[in-house]
């Protein structure tokens, strides 16, 4: 039989070009639900995790100021949208592991949030003051709301969160309001606005079913409580005791609200300047005990199972992890991962922790119940930890 | 530039696999966080669908008697686990859109469950009684359980569910007894046997946090409860009143208590033979209400958000499904979807709930809060849908 003639540009296409992408495919086709990414704070990158065989897969580069940086998932897990403090957005294809867009949005930002439906982004705004929403697929704008309060000032936009119903809630700093942006009917938004919910909001929080959304504030004590089931009965005053109070003491951090935890029938909540979580009925959201802690909290995390919540620190205080078990209010245990604990995420199913160490370079993985160390992975000034089972979750 | 020689065997390969093997990577590429399963009970076969653009991507069939059919997710979500009545158990890798690996493991079986750290499944068996555990990768054999009680008798195994602490929790439906099986210290389980629960556990739920194991008594009325955080406690007794009562009705179907509500401070059950669905204080269990439905309930499954409660129904009122809200307890809409409505699953953040509608051969999916419809799907006879969201719970 003749052999076939074949030119050589042909031959080398074949040769060379097919076995790549086979290459590739094999190293792309796997599941997401398993992912997570890890922001370097210091070097504006990040690096692509999974949680199976606690691996590193890749790192990304390129992204601008990540200080404060957070990180949403599209509802597929496929993408990670990376907000940074910079004003920049970038959406990275986890399979691919590359870049798909990324757009310098404002000139300074403070985290987002992705819809209900997984079809908008929004991005809150410190300058200029206001919410910008993307499509998630293409980074194209959507929608502009700038934030101007009723004296036609404009206002730095904190504590954005999504909500049940394709909305988006977020506290305007300055203005002392708070906002719900409804995307339900469409790409115009009807926006309610609450007035007078208390100086200053810094932060907030939303519950894990979406229905209470809690902003802190730092010009007063106190705390603003929307309940977006019933939005007409506006915003009610909370937690007067919450807060630096008189004493005004030194606050080297003012702790994230996303780092309260809900487990059971209690809300735990770092206080303001002092060695000590708070734990309040969250019923009636009154004050049920004062744990005692190794310093200042910043992030207090509930296991997936309630059982036990972990607390981290501010510097100088902040080479140590304590877990609080729920049953007994009780501390049962504290570690020190090494310099600088930043941030911590549990696996989904709440078998495993892992722990941001910045200063050693380093995120350690902890069986989370035997607190044994299971692992040990290199990043570069690691800051937050973010998993993909988010993207199946209501206000993370 | 002479042409180089190419045998035809070489050319055949590389001019028809390559290609081939290029489009089904870049069908493959894609994120498993919006997929789901839906079960095809006549056919024995199975669809995988998305969620995103509310379409199916694969059928697979091959997998046998599929009546009572579950499915459970690989923590990365890739692979499904098809839990078949006659025994089957299946894997299926959602990306290939094959088959992987397929056992035929008893006799007959009802139901199986995933460890929290992914590396085990469990099978709850009929013929002959007992519990299977295999490795998730592999479907190789770990562990076998046979069920038999302090008299010697084998017993049928239900309300199989996984555990925190990589527990397996499961009840002996002839012997009364809730057997605890911890893989945690390595393959060979620690069990723990509860006797005397009560008369015929026929199934069981475990709350979200994975605290609360909870068996249903064919024999009696009330039910067992174990606080897995305490089992030394051993279990005790709860809601005497729930069952079939003195009046013995005409029960058409037991309902599934994996169909059990926890929202807000309550839990929403199907009264058994009743055309009411239970209201149920989750901290002491006390009854706080009963809500008069259209039939009698099936499945009570509540929102992600929490907000509402939907109810189908028994042969023959089984065409309707009803939403009740949580805050106010009232029945708030019905809904026809048609002939023979078997299962509904929302998606992960609530936006939408897809609805199994047997004997119209459809699959609806519908707006969570307006409740119009969205799409409809061709499905043989479908039953049971499941998300890949299950993967990230505890009990799911």
């Amino acid at each position: 039989m003749r052999p076939t003639r074949l030119s050589p540009g042909l031959l080398w296409i074949l040769l060379t070009i097919c076995p790549a992408v086979l290459a590739g495919a094999s190293d792309g086709l796997r599941g997401t639900g398993d992912l997570g990414v890890i922001v370097e704070r210091a070097t504006g990158s990040i690096q692509i995790v999974e949680t199976t065989s606690r691996t590193s897969l890749a790192r990304i580069t390129g992204l601008g100021d990540l200080s404060h940086a957070s990180v949403k998932y599209s509802r597929d897990q496929r993408h990670a949208y990376i907000f940074g403090r910079d004003g920049g957005l970038t959406q990275v294809d986890m399979l691919k592991r590359e870049i798909t867009h990324r757009i310098i949005q404002s000139g300074n930002s403070i985290g987002g949030a992705i819809s209900q439906d997984g079809r908008l982004l929004a991005v809150a705004n410190y300058e200029p003051g206001g919410v910008k929403v993307f499509d998630a697929k293409t980074l194209a704008l959507v929608a502009d709301i700038p934030t101007v309060d009723h004296e036609g000032q404009r206002s730095k936009v904190v504590g954005l969160v999504d909500a049940p119903r394709q909305r988006f809630v977020f506290s305007l700093f300055d203005a002392g309001e708070i906002w719900v942006a409804d995307f339900s009917q469409g790409d115009s938004p009807r926006i309610t606005r609450h007035r007078d919910v208390g100086r200053q909001p810094y932060d907030a929080l939303i519950t894990p079913d979406g229905r209470y959304y809690i902003a802190g504030l730092f010009g007063e004590d106190g705390m603003a409580l929307l309940d977006l089931r019933q939005p007409d009965a506006g915003v009610q005053r909370i937690m007067e005791g919450y807060g630096r109070g008189d004493e005004l003491l030194p606050v080297f951090k003012m702790p994230h609200l996303e780092g309260w935890a809900i487990a059971g029938d209690y809300a735990f909540m770092p206080a303001v300047g002092h060695h000590s979580v708070l734990v309040v009925d969250r019923r009636d959201w009154s004050e049920v005990a004062r744990i005692p802690v190794h310093g200042q909290p910043i992030f207090v995390m509930a296991s997936p199972d309630q059982h036990a919540v972990w607390v981290n620190f501010a510097y100088p205080d902040n080479d140590t992890l304590q877990v609080i078990e729920v049953d007994t209010l009780e501390l049962t245990a504290s570690i020190e991962p090494g310099p600088a604990v930043l941030h911590m995420e549990f696996t989904p199913r709440g078998e495993h922790i892992w722990v941001s160490v910045r200063d050693a370079n380093e995120v350690h993985v902890y069986d989370a119940y035997s607190l044994e160390r299971l692992a040990r992975l290199e990043v570069q000034s690691p800051s937050g930890i973010f998993f993909t089972a988010r993207a199946h979750r209501i206000g993370f």
